[in-house]
């Protein structure tokens, strides 16, 4: 079953396809709010379950701002000549992980900080809601099927 | 000149470079603040200048988060082989565009939606700051340049 959105023409992901992109994928960008304005920055992840986890360096804007508040994870995947692709978000609130046992077990995920520095602090952005989105371009296409066509 | 934030290891980009990045991109995501959450929101755009403009349908969370609102839009593009990449940060206030003229010269960019719908509100994304990181991997790199090696 596809679930479209009337307003916007976008297919609605199941959840169980949007965890399996989340699987698939190896960079995200989180979102926070630092004194009201958005902060959005790239990670180095990995899916734990149904929890976003990555590590930040210590002491950073970052670290400070995605540390207990509230968060939102996105990945996705565009092609520019079809325009299609899909997009997942994953919202939340980030906490960092301090628990000895969960810490033990996020290190068998074999992330490994592609940033050089101290990234010795994991956080985890367990789900409230999970969404994706599928966007094919209907006229796009058509426009490139017309191309192929022989004269 | 490179300049290396000794905390991260990552390569700070200059202006310039960021202007060609975003030039050269054709979709990014957005991040704004909702009742204190973040939201991100891929969207395909254009350049105007050094702002950020592209399209919303009307009456949408997204249309209704957006306008007005402190913003930040992010581009990037990783390598997950080897562990590279960089990434762009366009801060500043979204506004809705509605004086006519400066429609007139945004419909000429020729920027179209690949969502179907009615996307016919134009937000631009104005620079309090534009923000660009390299990362790169030499722990990674010198893995696949040993691989390489003949034994």
């Amino acid at each position: 079953m596809r679930l479209i959105d009337d307003r916007t023409g976008l297919e609605r992901l199941e959840r169980e396809d949007c965890l399996r992109l989340l699987a698939s994928q190896r960079v995200g960008r989180v979102a926070v709010v630092s004194v009201g304005q958005p902060l959005i920055f790239p990670v180095n992840y990995a899916l734990d379950g149904d929890t976003v986890v990555f590590r930040t360096a210590a002491g950073t804007k970052f670290d400070a701002a995605v540390r207990g508040a509230p968060a939102s994870f996105e990945i996705d995947s565009f092609d520019a000549l079809y325009h299609t692709g899909w997009s997942v978000v994953v919202s939340g609130r980030a906490e960092e992980v301090v628990r000895p046992d969960h810490l033990a077990r996020l290190d068998e995920l074999g992330l490994r900080p592609w940033a050089s520095g101290d990234m010795s602090n994991w956080v985890a952005i367990s789900p409230d809601h999970i969404s994706g989105r599928r966007v094919v371009d209907l006229e796009r296409a058509r426009e490139l099927l017309d191309d192929r066509q022989p004269n």
